[in-house]
């Protein structure tokens, strides 16, 4: 039987390496000799820098250990093909690599970026007939990708901001003074993530006061009257905004404040300052106190609160992937089709990567409220059961033990 | 047997209800029959705003509730009393008050501030020959209380940021990529908590390469020489900076960059930006890029994320503050005394709050390394056995449950 490689793409997330736990134990159980494990991505392969990961999953400790550890184990890149078409250098390398180590079988685990890369394989493979299975493994914190019901990496994130949103909300109001906490969420075109912040409403929490995601035009002024009206009610006022909430002529908030913001090898600007440039703007309009929170990495690398539901579905569809591979499937990802809410029931399926490439699944608007301040009864029952369950780290010495890279 | 009266103030951290906890039982099981709160501290007082606490903990489930909820369950405040030999009007009314509810007992959960409240209300009791005993019950994330080895709230705030400099720091270094990411950690002139960052080096991690404490007069020439240094050696740096520290003039690190500050009612300027002043000084000098990350509030509030051992030394001096007032003790306050490092042993004495009050105990320097750029084992010896043990919180329907502030 023919080898397989993995390979981890983009933004990390608290389950990605739950992911690739799921693609080799899967590719052990169905008789694949050796596992190779590319070095950031699609840019280690074109290196032919690899490495047999079973060398460092050599027991079930440490697998268990991977699944409880945060971050890209491989490395992670960012790394765009260009069209085959255009030029075939590239692709006869990878190419080249792959034979030469006898791979049949190849993983990426990662966004709508990542399905753009296996789709150019794939399709580059047809075109010089390899007889090599190429399948995606998605992967985000965004949830922004097309066909499947959510992905892998969402209910963690969502279940971290959740939390921290109550944690927050009752630190603001303890003292009993007026303050606005405006709390920054990952999330450039699609509010999935600043969305789960509607989860924080409990019976024991009055939950977050104001939801801007970027699928509504923000409106400035419309927001300043929103918090003076809830602050006339109670004076600790919970937002959370979306990183890359816009207004109505296409700026993004963040811009409005400050000058230039640098972009990454996907043309992406990079988003930071949408919370501090709206505080600054409160108490210029409305005096008191705004407190700018933006959560940063730690929504996305949080291996300390995890959904165990998350983690679990992640190993699942690692394992769908090396099943579709085996039975000859290419250009394909793994994608999860909800069979019911209640009682939460999934499956697996296939979608062709084309479909996901690229392409950024927005939050549907009828999930926002009239307002456009709060999420809709349909949303909570959405999301809800994706952040069900906890799985510890492994705590030693009073701190989460993770896998160490394999180049340490 | 007279009634109690217990307030929270200063600073929430994820273990002040332990405390509250520690006081409630203990006075129980002493034979004191109500056990007043206050709502939002002595201001509450003021108003003779005071709740039964026994109402809301009328069982045991809501007591161990009230263990793993963060922030402060009564509310808190920032109020200082003026000294009553400059003006008795607020002291007569709080011991109107205090006389109408027949309290024998007056605890207060606080800091140095807070401590400065309960030696002048003890002070002034002992002047109008009251027979109400004061005594404090330490409680700071930033382990700035003097006499006492550690204070609770420190060791959970000090796992928390050890944790989450672990996963910021795989999460920097998953693309191989050249990064120098600048926490920022609380701490205006102690560095006790940026101190824990240390802590993260394990055999499964690197640690934070570079640590920078209040303590230390900040060289911004050198700090850019030692980044370069580091990155000459690995692309991904990770550095942990207080938000409190200065430059050789006197001004913190943060005014350098922006321009004005607020001040809160004892004066503390609210210090924010200094990681976000490094990184721009860094990528200007240095190029590549600077990720600044604040951990905010939720150092303080992360109820998600505790140490055992700060939770059950939190109850511990609540207890012991119990016992020392019956035992007729007044203007004390409850301090840990460590018997040993290795096994970790504690136990608890009393302070007069005289010595507490208003000072702020700093890092010892030679727990601070030749370099002025990571601590001892010295200080690795004191800090680690206080992150020991987790107590996870009450996960209900997918988040931590909390017992609901007793205005709800």
């Amino acid at each position: 039987m023919k080898n397989a490689i993995v390979g981890q793409s983009g933004g990390p997330t608290p389950v990605i390496n739950a992911s690739l736990a799921g693609v080799f134990q899967a590719a052990k159980q169905h008789g694949i000799d050796i596992v190779y494990g590319m070095n950031h991505g699609v840019m280690g392969l074109l290196k032919d820098d690899l490495v047999d990961i079973g060398q460092f999953l050599d027991s079930d400790l440490k697998i268990e250990l991977l699944r409880r550890t945060p971050s890209s184990f491989l490395g992670s890149c960012r790394y765009k093909l260009k069209p085959y078409t255009e030029d075939d250098t590239e692709y006869k390398i990878i190419f080249e690599n792959l034979e030469k180590h006898e791979i049949g079988y190849f993983f990426y685990i990662g966004g709508n970026d990542s399905m753009d890369t296996i789709a150019k394989l794939a399709s580059y493979g047809a075109y010089v007939h390899s007889p090599i299975r190429f399948i995606g493994v998605p992967k985000t914190i965004d949830n922004d990708l097309a066909i499947t019901d959510h992905c892998p990496g969402y209910g963690s994130a969502a279940k971290y901001v959740a939390t921290v949103m109550k944690e927050i909300g009752r630190d603001a109001a303890c003292y009993g003074t007026k303050v606005v906490t405006v709390v920054e969420v990952m999330g450039r075109n699609a509010g999935w993530l600043t969305a789960a912040s509607a989860l924080a409403r409990r019976d024991d929490f009055e939950g977050t006061d104001l939801i801007a995601l970027p699928e509504i035009p923000f409106d400035l002024d419309r927001f300043v009257d929103k918090v003076a009206e809830l602050q006339a009610k109670k004076p600790a006022v919970l937002v959370a905004v979306s990183e890359g909430i816009k207004v109505a002529d296409g700026r993004y908030v963040c811009e409005l404040g400050s000058s230039s913001h640098a972009s990454d090898a996907f043309g992406h600007k990079a988003l930071t300052g949408t919370a501090s440039y709206l505080c600054s703007v409160l108490q210029e309009r409305l005096g008191g106190r705004g407190r700018p929170i933006e959560l940063s990495v730690l929504q996305r690398c949080a291996g300390h609160l995890t959904s165990r539901t998350d983690i679990e579905e992640a190993e699942m569809v690692g394992g769908a992937a090396v099943l579709a591979a085996i039975a000859g499937k290419t250009g394909k990802t793994v994608v999860l089709r909800r069979i019911s809410d209640n009682p939460y029931q999934v499956t697996t399926d296939l979608a062709t990567c084309d479909e996901l490439a690229n392409y950024e699944k927005k939050v549907p608007l009828d999930w926002i409220n009239e307002d456009n301040t709060d999420m809709t009864q349909a949303f909570l029952d959405y999301a809800t059961p994706l952040i069900q369950g906890e799985l510890a780290p492994f705590y030693v010495n009073g701190l989460p033990y993770h896998l160490g890279s394999f180049k340490e």
